[in-house]
């Protein structure tokens, strides 16, 4: 009874559908608007940015989803942000929800909406409407439409984001049991950091979970998941993650901390992990994906943190990037994370395809292999190994190098 | 009864001596030792970096000011930064303070040291002892000889950085007043963050001081210097600010907090203050320097928080070089950096010697003069200026844009 990773993104579980549409909101020619649909009415969870400056559709579909109310439709543009716009961005979101509503007669309470691009750009609704009328007679729910949906929430990533799971669960009927599927999209590229990135993640399941836990699965995978990756630092004002969960795949519905629970809350993980490392080798410019795992740290937290401040550190991202075996910056990212621990006592390795090399140990810099090491910096996934020596807890960051790219996308993003 | 700037660095203040040697650490073709030496023993204060792994200079010279030793002379190389060397690093210091102590006839124990360049790369012994043989004969009281010096301890630093005033204290023998000169170097280009930045920072005065208030004054004027500069979000394990008073000034010695406390305090300020701004403005790769204030904030504190967490976005750091005028940006580091405010009544403007630009104000992005605010842009100096409308406090950090160059520079540091 494990999880299999098999093709598809949110229109792999039962009962979903997507499309999407060119509606030229900023970007021309190409799609830049999309939208889920559901058959059933779905319970929702959500996670949303803690940036203080909130954009206008993650206050709106927080209050629906902390709320309570079902949903059944998501409506999400690309290029133009609907941040920082006053109560002209809230509007925005009453009209938007307003169209989807009438075009796909449900109530408007039961539509999400998300937007990412250009922070205090107004949204011209009018083209926002002229989408939504695209975007309902082309839902779909072949795997293609879902891959066509990632693609238009796409700002500067450069590869659309999927991932899709199934596993078995007992059915409602006590007949043995039934698969259920849980996929999901997301975007992200820039302005990315933990808590919450400018990341937009969309997670649709058939299995049958109450509300509270469904929300509980999603708030506990998010720590270890989303919340690892750094591509820049900065904390986004739209950051939203949503889970839809419609029930039809007919499974005995989860109501409590379970077996059953365990299982979906592991599929809800595997595919939050794998959208999060996408994210995060799809970084603005990078060229390499930066893992760290941090092992043996006191507490959970510490392990993270320090996982966290190693990848996240610009002068590694640039030693990656430049291939220079410069593990001073590991060990210096390290000492100023924040926890306190014995530096005659930590090892950092640099491992990968091609074997291991021993960084620091016994106090201090090693000498080691500059060769291996090159060829360690030259593989596509760097990983990067700390044993913190005082503890049992562990943690697993995942980022990207600094690149003259990341330089390029963000001296002009605006255009 | 003011202060003034005047020429120089750690050579104005009476009795200070500097020199500078090529001693072949690890740059070729340049200077890369310098020596500071006072006539008389000295009162000592200093702040250390906050990383956990800290280089050894770092516990050598914390352990004799704390320790509470007078001080009479500093000697400090670049290219390597003996840190991370473990007990080897120790030796290193031990032994250094050996030769200066034998060269110059005084205590082992009033040898300050420092180092700066690459983590993890041992120091040779011998060549610390051939600059040491270089520097002691060469020692002048030159303002020349207090730049060269300055020039010697740069290593990504495109310009030295030196800063000089006086100002009026009592003279001990109740004659009226003296005048007192503090003056100061410093380095630091990249791995430059608040919590002390990979900067060496020395500074000399003629005044006499109790130690305990040198510490104080130092202590309390950090926070608001050069605890608010960033260039890369990197809090070094080298990190190190002195201050030697050899009271040679014949001001009458400073032992309560009184009005010549106050006005040492405030040319302490100056001297750290710009050199700080110094500091940021060569930020690696820097071509601008940004200058964000914070006004009206409900604690000193969050004002300080708010202003750093603008200075170090990575993305308002290549909106600058790009002079791409993207405000929301400044809107979400400020949303992201903790301190909870409310997003409808801050004010953001960009300001310069070619006018205004008010970005955001009223709840949202404001439309704004695109040709004035490129402008702006295109200026050396950044200005960002933030109301947040609830406190009285300010706060002003410091940092650069982020380059290609930076990337260049980071990329391949150890060669």
């Amino acid at each position: 009874m494990g999880i299999t990773e098999i093709p598809g993104g949110v229109t792999k579980a039962k009962g979903f559908k997507a499309s999407s549409a060119a509606a030229g909101i900023k970007y021309k020619e190409r799609t830049d608007m999309a939208m889920i649909f559901s058959e059933a009415p779905c319970t929702a969870a959500g996670t949303f940015t803690s940036n203080m400056v909130k954009a206008a559709p993650v206050i709106w579909d927080r209050d629906i989803v902390y709320g309570g109310h079902p949903v059944q439709a998501v409506v999400v543009n690309s290029g133009i942000a609907n941040a920082g716009c006053g109560e002209e961005g809230m509007l925005i979101c009453e009209k938007t929800a307003d169209a989807v509503s009438e075009a796909l007669g449900i109530e408007k309470e039961a539509v999400l909406i998300g937007s990412t691009g250009v922070i205090g750009q107004d949204i011209d609704i009018e083209k926002i409407k002229g989408g939504v009328k695209l975007l309902v007679p082309a839902l779909k729910d072949t795997l293609e439409a879902g891959t066509e949906a990632s693609k238009a929430i796409m700002t500067t990533d450069t590869v659309n984001k999927e991932c899709a799971v199934s596993f078995e669960l007992p059915a409602k009927d006590g007949s043995g049991n039934v698969t259920v599927f849980l996929g999901g999209m997301s975007k992200g590229s820039g302005m990315i950091h933990p808590n919450m990135c400018t990341m937009l993640g969309y997670i649709t399941t058939d299995a049958a979970i109450d509300k509270a836990l469904l929300q509980k699965a999603l708030s506990d995978v998010v720590p270890d998941t989303f919340n690892m990756i750094s591509v820049d630092g900065d904390t986004s004002t739209n950051d939203t993650l949503l889970v839809m969960a419609n029930g039809l795949s007919g499974n005995q519905c989860i109501l409590e901390e379970d077996g059953s629970y365990q299982l979906f809350k592991e599929a809800l993980f595997y595919v939050c992990r794998n959208l999060a490392v996408k994210m995060a080798a799809d970084g603005e410019g990078a060229t390499k994906l930066i893992e760290v795992y941090v092992k043996n740290a006191d507490t959970k937290e510490n392990a993270r943190t320090l996982a966290r401040s190693v990848v996240s550190s610009s002068l590694v991202k640039a030693m990656v990037f430049g291939k220079d075996a410069n593990c001073g910056r590991i060990l210096c990212a390290l000492g100023y994370a924040g926890p306190v621990f014995d530096p005659a006592v930590i090892q950092i390795d640099l491992t990968g395809e091609n074997g291991t090399v021993n960084f620091y140990s016994a106090g201090r810099v090693q000498a080691f292999d500059e060769e291996l090491a090159l060829k360690l910096l030259s593989e596509d996934k760097i990983h990067i190994d700390v044993d913190m020596a005082e503890g049992t807890e562990e943690a697993t960051a995942w980022g990207c190098d600094l690149t003259f790219d990341y330089v390029t996308i963000n001296a002009d993003y605006r255009s």
